[in-house]
This record gives C-alpha cells, structure tokens and sequence, in this order.
C-alpha cells in the first residue's frame, strides 16, 4: 500500500456539524478508517500534527463552473435544462445519477422559463425526486431595465445593478417558491443576493417551506458599491447576475440569516473572467460577461466574516460549508462528515493564523481578486481529497482532472422526507354532497 | 325652481374624512350650497331632520358592475384592456374622462397579461396620467391549480378555493408592484381577498410605494369556510375571484388594516348571479359564474365591522367608503366631502338603528345574500344624488338611469405628486469614468 | 380696526391635508374670514402676494422645550408627572386645559416609573381623557449601560448612545405599548428615534392600537455617525435622549413611516444648550445636558427629507407639521386647516426657494446646528400667528411674550373615538356555569 | 455481568439528529459499546427485534416537576432563584453540576425579579457559564389584570387567560432578550406559549440573539379555547402559566417554528394536579393551582402533530426531544445521540401503531388528561434507560428513584462560543480626540 494512502491526523479538534472533540483521524484507501483517542496505527503511517488546528470535513461548493476543483471542495454540477427535457432529466437522474437540475427565470430568450414551464420543472424534479434548482430573477424586468438604463446614457457596471435592483430578485424568488408549494416540490434558490430575497427564504422555510437558500462567497464578503467605482475594470470585475447589492448591511445580513439556519448552504458560483475579457462590455454593460471568483476564498471568507466575526461556532460552519449540502445532494453521511467509513475529504484548519486574501498571491488564474485587501483570520494548511494531500505548505498538489464526478441517489431523505409525508396526509378531499336538484337558466 | 331641488338636512352631525361637527346643510341645484350653523334657507325648501344622526358624503364603490346604481354609490368603471390598446387608452384617457384602467393576472387565455405586457400597460397608464388597476392572482397556477383538483375528483365549490390558495394572489400582487414600480407607477389592487397579500400592500406601501389595496365587502363581512357547506347552491353563492379565504381570522385582519389605511378603499366587485345561473358549474366549479352580491350592503357591513366594532371611528368610515376613493380618481373635493360647493351627494345615516340583512328584504333581484342574517347597527335613512332623494322610508326612489358617468381628470394630485416628484429628483446617473484604455480578448 | 389685523393673501395655493387649491385667504381679528377664489375685501386690507407659494397651517411642534416661539410654531406643553399625582392631574385636565401628560421610563432614581405606576398613570388619563406621552426607554438598562461604558473607560458622547442602544429604546416602547393596551389607554410615543422603536409603533398600529409616534427633526434629518467625531464639541452637540442612531438608513426609514402614517406627528424637542454648557460633560458623557436645536429648521427638514425627496406630497406635509397633532391635541380645526372660522396661523411658503442651514445664520441663541451645511428647498417668507405677522422677509417681527397656552379640552375625538366604543363592545364577560359540585382537597 | 446488563436492538433504523440509518445497537453497562451493521455479540445478550421501528434517543424533557420519570425522559432541573443568589449561584454551578437557573418575571411579590435584578442575574449567569432561564410574562400587568377580572365578576378560568393575555407574555419575552443581550448572556425562554411570543424569540435569532425558545407539549398539542368550557372542571384542568391562547392557530405555529429551528426544544412543564386540588380556585382563578400534565405524552404529541403532519422530519423530531437539549445543557453527545460511548437511553419507536390517549390508560395519577382523545400515530414500545429496560409492553418497569441527576458542567460549547467569540471582538472603544480645551459656564 503506497504511504500516501494511510494517514494520520494526529491531536486535532474533530469539528463536526453537531459537536467538537479531541480525535485523531485514521485515514485508509480514500476512507476514514477510524477517528477515536489516541489511535495505534501501523508503523509507516504518514502522520499529519493537527495540534492546536481543527480537522474538518472538505467543504463542498454546492455552486461553481469550472474545470479544476481546490481545497476538497467538490463541485456539485448543475445541469441547465430548457422547456422539454422531461425524458432527458429522467434519464439524467435514474442512469446517471444527477440528483439536480438548474431553472433560470433570467435571461429573457436565452434560458428565461415561463411559470407554466417552471411549474411543469418542478412537478418533474419532484417526480424523479431530484432537487429543483432556480436562479430567481424577474427576466422581463432586466430586460426592460437593461432598456431604459442604456437610453439613460448609463453604459458602465452600476447599470448592471440599477436595471435589475433586488425587488426583481425578490420577486422571482417568492414566485418560484409559490409556484414550487403548488406541486409540493422541494426548492433550492443559488445565489441569494439580497436582503429582500433572503427574507423571502427565510419566511418561506418559517411557513413550513422545504426550501434551500444559498448565498455565496462573494455575497457574503463584499457589496456592490463597487459597481460605483470610478474604475471600470474595477466595477466590471464584480459583475454577477444576481449583482452584488449597494446597501452596505447586506453582507452582515445574509450571515446572519446563514447562521440561523434561515439560508442553508454556501457555494461560490465561481465563474471567471479576466479583465480583458470582461472589457468585451466596456461600451454596454449587458455585454460584460457575468462572474466572479470565490472558490478559493470562500471558506476562509464565511470564516472571518462568519466565525471569527462570532456570527456561527465552528460547528455550523461546518454545516454550512460542507454537511448541509451533502444532506441535500444525498452524500450524506460519505460527505460532509468526519467519521468512519465517509470518504476522506479533510482540512486540517488552523484557525489562528491569519492571511491577506490577493490576487497577488491566490491559485486562480484570473487577474483580479473581488476580496482584495481582506484580512482572514483562519487558514487550511493541509486539504485532502479522497484519501490524498491535495493542498499542503501553501501549494496545490492537485494533479489535472482529480475532481470526479460523484453519482448521487435521488429522493434525498434530508430534502424529500417531508414532502412525502405531505402528500400522504395533505390531500384535500371533496366535499360529501347530495346532487343538485335545481334548473339551470341561460345566463 | 322645483321643491325637490332645494333641501336642508338640519340639526344633524356631518362628518368628513378630517373631522365631525353638527351643522346644516343646504342642498340647490345638485350641488351643496352651504354648511353651516343654523342655516336661513328660503321658504319652501324641503326641510330633513337629521337630528341624531350623520351626515355623510355618498358613498363612492370603486369596484362595481353593474348597470344600476344604489344608495348614492356612483361606479367608477373599469376598463378591460388587453394588449394592444396603446392608442386607444390614450384616447379614452384625453378625450373620453377614463382615468383608470384594469389589468388581469388571471385568467389565462382569456385577458392574461404577462409581465411584459403589464410592464408595457403600466408605462401607458402612467404617461397618460391614470390608475393602473390589477386584478392579482397568477393565472398559470390557477390554470394548473383547476386542472389538478378536477383530477382528483374535486368539482365543487371547494376546488374553486384550493386551486387558486391565498399565495397564488400575494404572489401577483408582490409581482404587480414590483413591475408597478420599476416603472415609477402608480397601482390599485382591486379586490384585496386575503391577508398575506393585504400584507404584500402594506409591506409595499411602508416603503413607500404609491400602491392603493382595495378590500371588498364580501372579504370584509365572510369568508371562504363556504365553500365547504355541504349545500351545494349556498357554497356556489360565495363563488368569486379572488376567492374569499378559509381563515376565519381574515375578514378580521382586512379590517385593521383598512382601518390603519395599510388598504385605502373599499369596493364590492358586485357582479351577482342567481342561483340557476350558478348551476352552470354544478358539476365542474370552473364553470361556476364568478360574482357575489355587495353593493347594497357595503356600508352597513363596513359600518358594523369597523366602526361599531371599534376599529375605526366615523371619519376613518367616511375616508374608506368616499373620500379616499374621490381622490385617487380625481374627484374629491367635488365628491366625497360635505362641503360648499361639492356635489349634493349624501347619506343621512342612523347609527342606532339596527337591521337584519336578509335575501327576502334586499332591493337586489339575486335570490341570496351572502351576508344572510348579519345583524347591522347603521342603517341610511336618506340617500340623496346629486341633489335628488333617490331612496328614503326603505324604499328606491331612483328612476332607471340615474346612474351618471363622470368623467374624471387624468394625473390625480393625490397618486401623481409624489410619482412626478420622485422622476424629478430620483433619476440615476451614470458614473464618469475615463475610457477604458485596456485590450480585449475573446473569450 | 388696525391695518395689520386684515389681511389677505392672494394667488396662492391653499394646502390643506386633504387637498390643495388655489384660493385667497383672508384674515381679520385673528381668525380667518374666508377662503375662497377671487376674494374681494375693504380696502386699507393688507395683501401678501403669495402668487406661486403654498399658503398652509402654521406649524405645531408637538414637542419642544422653550419659552419663545417661532414661525408660527405653538408649543404643545407636556406636564412630566410622577407617580403621585393623581388629583393633580384632574385638576390640571379639567380646570386648566391641559390635556397631554408625559412619563418617562428612562431617568432611574429621577423620573423613571416602574410598570405599575405606568399601568396606574395611563389608567388616570384616561379617566380624564388625556393623552399618555411617554419617553420610552429603559432607565435600568441605561444606567447599567453607562456603568459599564464607563468602566471601559469610554468617556466620550459615543458613550452616549453605546449605553442606550435602539433595542434599549425599542423595548421600552414595546412595554408602554402593552401596558396602555391593558388599559385601553391611547399612548403617544415622543421622540422616536430608531428603526425598531419606529417599527414596534408601526406594528401595534397595524393591530388596531391607538397609539401616535413622533419622530423629531433631529431623528429625521441627520444620524448618530456624529457622536464617534473627533472633535469632542461636535460630537457633544448631537447629544440628546434618546440619542441618534448610528445606522445611517435611519432618518430615511423614519421618513418613510412618517409619509405613510405609520408615525403620526413631528415635534422636535428642542432644547438648545451652547458648547461651553454642553463641555460640563468633558470628561463623562453623563453629565453632558441633553438637547439638541430643531423648533426653527423642522419644517424645512421635514420639507427636503420628506417633500422634495418625493416620499410625501405637500398634503401630507401639512398633517405632519400641523394638522394631526391639532387632532390629537384636541385643537382642530381651530388650528392645522386653511379654513373659514379657523384661528390664523399661516404660513406662506415658497417651495422653490433654496437656503443652506447654518448656525452663521438661524435665529436661535445656540452657537452650532446640528443640520449646518444642509441645503434645503422650501423657505417660509411669511409667518403670521393669530392673524399677526411674526415673521417676514427673513427677520422675527415676534414680540416677546407673543406665546400663548391654548387650553385644550379632553377626550379628543380624534383619539377617543374608538377607544370609548372599545369599552362599549369588547368588555370581556365570564363564562355561565353550573356550580362546582366535587369536594375539595388540600394539596 | 447480569443478563439485562447487555442488550442487543436488532434490525431497527437508528435516527440521530443528523441522519437515519439501518444499523443495531449493543448496550453493555449502560453505555452503547456499538452502532454498526449485523453486529456479533456474545451468547446470552438479551436480542430485542426493532424490525421496522425507529431506535431513537431517549427523551430529555427540559422542563418538568416531579419525582418520578419515565420513558427515558431525564428532567433537567431547574433551580429558581431569587434575587440575591450570587454566591450560592457559583457553588450551585462550580460545585454540584448545576448549569441552568430560572428567573421569574411573573408572579409579583412573590418570585418577579426587576430588571435590574434579572440584569444581575443574567450577568452572573454569564460569569459561571451557566444557562439563564426564564419565565417570561410581566407580573404587573398580571397582577392588574387579576384585579380588573375580578372586578367584572369573572371568576372562572377563562379569566385566568384575560387577565394575562398573549401580549403580556411577549412583551417579557422582548424584555429579557433585550436585558440578556446588554450583557452578552445567552437566554433560554421556557414555555413560549403564543405566537407572538415565539415571533420575538425567533426574529431575535435571525438578529443574532443567541435565545433558545421552548415549546411545551401543552402548547403544542391544545389550545386555550378550553378555558371557556361550560364545565368547570375541564376549563380549570388547563390553568397553567403562560395559560394557552385561544387562537386555535397556535399550536401549528408554534410546531412550524420548532420544526424551522425558530424554537430549539421541548418541555412540558409537566406538574399536575387532581380535579380535587384544582378546586381550591373554584371561585377564583388566581387560586386554581397551575399546571398540567404533558411528560407522559410529549413525544407522542410532538409525533402526531409534528411528524405525522409532515411539519418536521424524524431526525429534527429526535433533536427537538433530545439532542438540543442535551447540547444546551452540555450532556452531548453523552446524551442525545446514539452513538459509540454514549449513555444507553434509547427508545424503540413504532411510528406506524396508532394510540388514543386518555386519562383512562394513562400511567400518571392525575384523573384527567388535557389531550385526551387524541388519536397518535407513534408510540414507544421499549424504552431504556441507562442500560435498563424501564418500559416495555406497555408497562412501566422502573423502580422508584430510577431517576438520577447528572451534574453537568458550565460553558456549554453549543451556547458560549459564540458569545465568548462576540466578547473578544465585539467590546467597544473610546473615540481617541484632543483634550476639550473651552471654558465651561455653569447652565
């Protein structure tokens, strides 16, 4: 057995989404062998010092596109579907093990579906029991917004936001968790970018809503001022759809409600573009390709603004980088957890040492960094992915094509329990009546 | 000058919107002549004792269809616009006195407008001046809503309440206002049926939007329980749309917030059917004929529901069954004020008598009430139009065709100061940047 | 009669809170004569041209601290009682015309009342029908707060606001609320300064509670940014109890709630200390006196922040400033409405007019202004107060002594109404039962 | 080792707060030796057949009075305190395992403590770790109201309700939220029995408050309509304090706000009394002995109306009866969980056998039972605690003084580390500025 495939974590602080304690972590063939108390392990065991650090499962970016996975994040792909995919997302689910599909109510004759086909989506998510997905935007409304922002002469990034302010967010949030409790489907929302669209989640899941908010990295860590910035490579590289928002408090907010449970999971919706790129919309903003990076960053960004803000203890953010999401996407407990028998998806984090996040010094090859300048107390030193060091003394050890797709059963317990239970015991029933007796006039 | 053009109410109390005082008030040629104590009149004038009672302006449905008019309620019509009348609202705006028009949500295939279309008929409303009025329930929900329930056996006036539930009318109307608002337009929600979307206008207007909910005297005075009658004719009677609510604590919830002008008006949609007629949908409530009763009872419904029970005194009365209305279509201080100079439309209202609404007593031809057996304090003694006793002693006096169209301004002050204020100041500016100096690549 | 006690104000537009319209305003003997189009009157009358100004109510600050008025301003007193004045205060309500009471819940050891000398005090207005005020904070909090600040060694004003954060406030108003409801007692609320006191009065309102909120110039128009200045005298200047917010969406929040009749009156509390009065708190922010200016710059805040933002039209306006709290305080419509018999406090007022506020140029003693530098559209060019003109091209033409204390009958109609109704219909009634028969153990 | 010492439960599916699996479990001492699939176990292991049932935790009812346990159920004592404890607070927590204290608010002259006693105790609470509790209603305004009830001849229990109504409970429910957040203490609120109640604790969470609300079974499983039976004796069975509310909506609230983690645990407030005993209070509410009964049927009620509706899952139904709590209480995962090394409560749960619970076949002396008649899908079939079977067949089979109390210690991680966190980053500083150098003059 080759040494890099048995490891051990020694003397760390197991975190978990229910609880700490002080474990070592046997690692074996990509697996977690055993976690316990001063475990014995063969001699020839590569041991890893955790002392002082926590041991961590990897986290898991419920929403990214792209090619090369870091930091044992795993990209749950999500499979944009149009009108008349009915057969094909059957086929998806049952042979291929996609557990969930992607709507867009945005992109008004590109991707924009109308609520009778939503409504059909979602009643075909429900049926094959996959997770119905929704990038919630009001797609007519951008486009008249994008409209009248252009014949107002207001050509830069800040009309990207001003022509689909958060209500248009909101909106289509609260209609698709409206039209999703028709069919009684479960509904997970990308990309939570504003207040009003989180409170919406957030009274949502109050009323007893199966619904999944997800903010996102750079949600959660900056705001969209920076639209207004008198540098336009600067404002473009922030451009995203849903925007940033200018009201300053949103960050805050949307951790907030993330620590309360009120929104679920974290991704990045990492997608990037250099400078030069996005300069391809540098007369109009509608043509600035949408994106911004995050993947990197976005553990050490929910913890800074997240833990050592004392927002959530490190058990939720476990919960939220990686368990919840693992829950929802039927990985659970292979992923998500330390313990024995899941996978060996593993930080070693340390939350005591700080960094300074930059483009100066990040992995991607993008030439900006949206989180430029942001002090971030708690690093990973060590990541494994599957049972091998994929990260390690600030250097990526990954090699190409590591990240696998990992097929997922549908009917997810955590995210379809409910939902069936619903539809045994709400049926509505008719009303017991003696016929009609009357005559019927011709109106 | 005939006797019947000239009247003093005397010795009574006249109330308006602002304020009571006892007064008198002389009543020539259609219009008030004066308000004032102890009135000199000329000799001849029909005298009417008032004495311990109210005097009140008419009161102004906003919401109406019919051909009759009663009680001094004058119909502000609504005009049905499709898609493609740009040129035509124009024109009834400018040259015909038309300052409000309505737009459906619902009804899908019928008079369905999308979001776009709306966007489009606000626009218009707004450059001509009048009040975008919506009808808010989604129509595709209903459309799948109705579908299903027939499919599971449900065809009877149950099924009328479960397809269309109270979120697929919150969801129309958070949609219609947002739509409402990226344009800067005023909008009138018509029937207001239930509380979470009566909190969607409330919510609205506390930040600020120039948004008016209008609850009916159906959803004022009953409720949705009904429909679950096993008498079939007696549910059918309460068939409209949207429907009345199963929650018992909504006619209660509509109430406090009319009360707090979180709702503005009050209307009834009057569009009655008798039973025979309802039987059309005997089998298949989809084809039950939408329409309740209303008009006549409005007053003493809203009188004992909210001012006898103490939820708003008589001037809040007034507001919300004339003055308010008067002023979002223009008409005020000509109607819905007891003052010098305004047109001589009055109640003389007796707030100590009691009555018991009931089918066999009505004045309208329908064979039911939905209100049967409400017990009523506040009855009208005297209604007088526009100068003209039209009903006294429990008895119409109204002569076919009383009922008058008036034509009405457009750009009300009371909805349009603010709107054309916020276009002045709030327009947003570009930022000025230097032009972007960097090459482009393709992507 | 002499010249000055006839005058008429020609060609302007009358703002009343229902409506506006062109009309003279002629006054004689105090009082205003008539109101009407074209006005013909003796001669040796004065005229003011108010050609393409507003004519509208003087102004009533409900709240404010002084001996000398100003623009038209008519102090509304508010009597502070302690916990044992019971007779007194009848004394006060029937013999003298004060109809208004104020308690403070904040102040331990000085003016603080405990809950049940609240429950007590409200219970005695209303026996006599007088309006509860309360300053709504909690005095335990605070003086644990300002412990604690101390001990940190925070010594500064940003003390000031860190030992009564909003929630301290907000709670406060919540429990007066409560308690006046047991006793279906009206309450005011004076000095509403946050978001989450704003939105308790706002709420309790939606719930059918009688209960006014009085937000004040400083709270609309600036924020508690300025107690962390670094210059200790400008920071020190802001203090006043409960002190600004430091959120900055404040003052708009509170706007927008006043516009929509969520919060009822403006007042502003006005109690001007200097600087050098102000430095008895150099060295501890608890002996700093509290007060800031308001009385001569309110109307012009509440013009630009609320008017010309686009969040109220010039109707609304005239309720904020003058009309309500005439009702409330049992004055209207004597005073806050342009009417004929009504007393003559009018204002003209050019909205197109621009001034910068600045201590360089009020007229009041205090040497700073808490709004300096604030550009405001919306000047009075001419005061007159009980049909003398005070104020006119820029100069105060009061004479000392020109106040007046305007006795005020009780049980004001416009917040009595529904609460004596409430009496009548909602008292509680015990259940009829048989009697008890079984036999009783002890425990 | 004695036979019932070792256990092996077979077949089931074991349910933990985050997950549910198909896996046995093998007790031995006391302790669960093993979770895993088909385990050996030594010959002469007692073998119970858990086939198609649930293997969950056992119960931990948070809030109970009495001597006796049962099903599993460990009350978590609480200790009241009054207000000059402090010392013997340290000794209680340092010394004997006591982790928790409740405060009164209610009950005037009797347990209420001020706010600037319930400000000292919270802060002493924070400084030995401990959990503060509190009863949360405002013992002045019950106090008031008892008189006023009583004065209006109401002597029944619905009084008991009226004179403490809803807005009573929540108003206190503000009050301690607002007094433990000055101190940065963590709050547990027992018995949340309205819905506005719950409303505060809830948006405090979403505000960051860390605030644990608790339902009760009571609350959960009835209403407050009882209090107006005809029969004295059933109204006086459901005198508790906070009473239950009449509005028939809240038990579905508050089960919706348990099943979103807006309430985090259950209780019952179990403490009983016989009719007889009840009747000391037959001619005066304020004498009714308070309490009901709920230990003996909390879980099934919390299944029936939570799980079975499909409101919760299993897995949020085992951390609603067990693993929060023993989080709160630092007993995790000793308790609360099945897992390797944790103590043996466990109960096999067959959530497809119905019961009809009735005072007839209850196990508690109490002659009556508040949920009598209610028809519960879910019963326990075994239960086991700390090794033993106690309950089985339908028999309780512990012997007297079974229960034990488990010392626990202070600074649960689940509560303090976030506020610790906060108390690290959150302290506020002084403003650093130049010496005030003006001349000060006395006011």
């Amino acid at each position: 057995m080759a040494q890099s495939s048995r490891i051990l974590i020694k003397g760390g602080k197991v975190v978990n989404e229910d609880c700490s304690a002080f474990r070592d972590v046997y690692i074996e063939n990509g697996k977690i062998a055993d976690v316990g108390v001063n475990l014995q392990v063969p001699t020839g065991v590569r041991v890893i010092d955790a002392t002082g650090k926590l041991v961590i499962p990897g986290g898991i970016d419920t929403h990214t596109h792209m090619e090369l996975q870091f930091m044992g994040t795993k990209a749950v792909d999500d499979f944009h579907i149009g009108t008349k995919v009915k057969k094909e997302m059957e086929i998806l689910a049952k042979e291929r093990g996609v557990n969930s599909f992607k709507m867009f109510m945005a992109y008004k004759d590109v991707f924009m579906l109308h609520d009778s086909e939503l409504h059909a989506a979602f009643s075909q998510c429900k049926d094959i029991g996959a997770v119905a997905q929704v990038h919630a935007e009001n797609g007519d409304l951008i486009a008249e917004g994008a409209r009248k922002m252009l014949s107002l002469g207001i050509t830069g990034p800040e009309g990207h936001e001003l022509c689909r302010p958060e209500e248009v967010e909101a909106e289509a949030t609260q209609r698709a968790i409206t039209i999703a409790h028709t069919v009684n489907s479960p509904l997970y929302v990308v990309h939570v970018m504003s207040k009003s669209a989180a409170k919406v989640v957030s009274s949502a899941r109050r009323d007893g809503r199966v619904v999944f908010g997800e903010p996102i990295a750079a949600g959660l860590g900056t705001d969209g001022t920076h639209y207004w910035d008198k540098e336009w490579a600067h404002a473009a590289g922030f451009v995203m759809g849903p925007p940033l928002r200018p009201d300053p408090s949103t960050p805050g907010y949307l951790m907030d409600l993330l620590a309360n449970d009120d929104l679920s999971v974290t991704g990045t919706d990492n997608c990037t573009f250099s400078v030069c790129q996005k300069a391809l919309g540098k007369d109009d903003f509608t043509k600035i390709p949408n994106g911004v990076n995050g993947v990197e960053d976005r553990m050490s960004v929910i913890w800074e603004k997240g833990v050592h803000n004392g927002k959530m203890d490190e058990n939720r953010f476990v919960a939220v980088t990686s368990s919840t999401a693992a829950k929802i996407f039927n990985l659970y407990p292979q992923k998500g957890r330390i313990a024995k028998n899941s996978d060996a998806d593993v930080v070693v984090w340390d939350p005591k040492i700080t960094r300074r996040i930059s483009a100066k010094t990040h992995h991607q090859a993008v030439d900006y960094n949206i989180f430029e300048g942001m002090e971030c107390h708690g690093v990973p030193v060590v990541t494994i992915s599957r049972g091998k060091v994929v990260y390690e003394n600030g250097q990526l050890q990954a090699s190409p094509g590591h990240g696998r797709f990992i097929p997922r059963e549908p009917f997810s317990e955590f995210v379809y329990k409910r939902i069936k239970q619903r539809d045994q015991v709400g049926r509505p029933t008719a009303v017991i009546r003696e016929p009609y007796k009357g005559s019927i006039v011709s109106l």
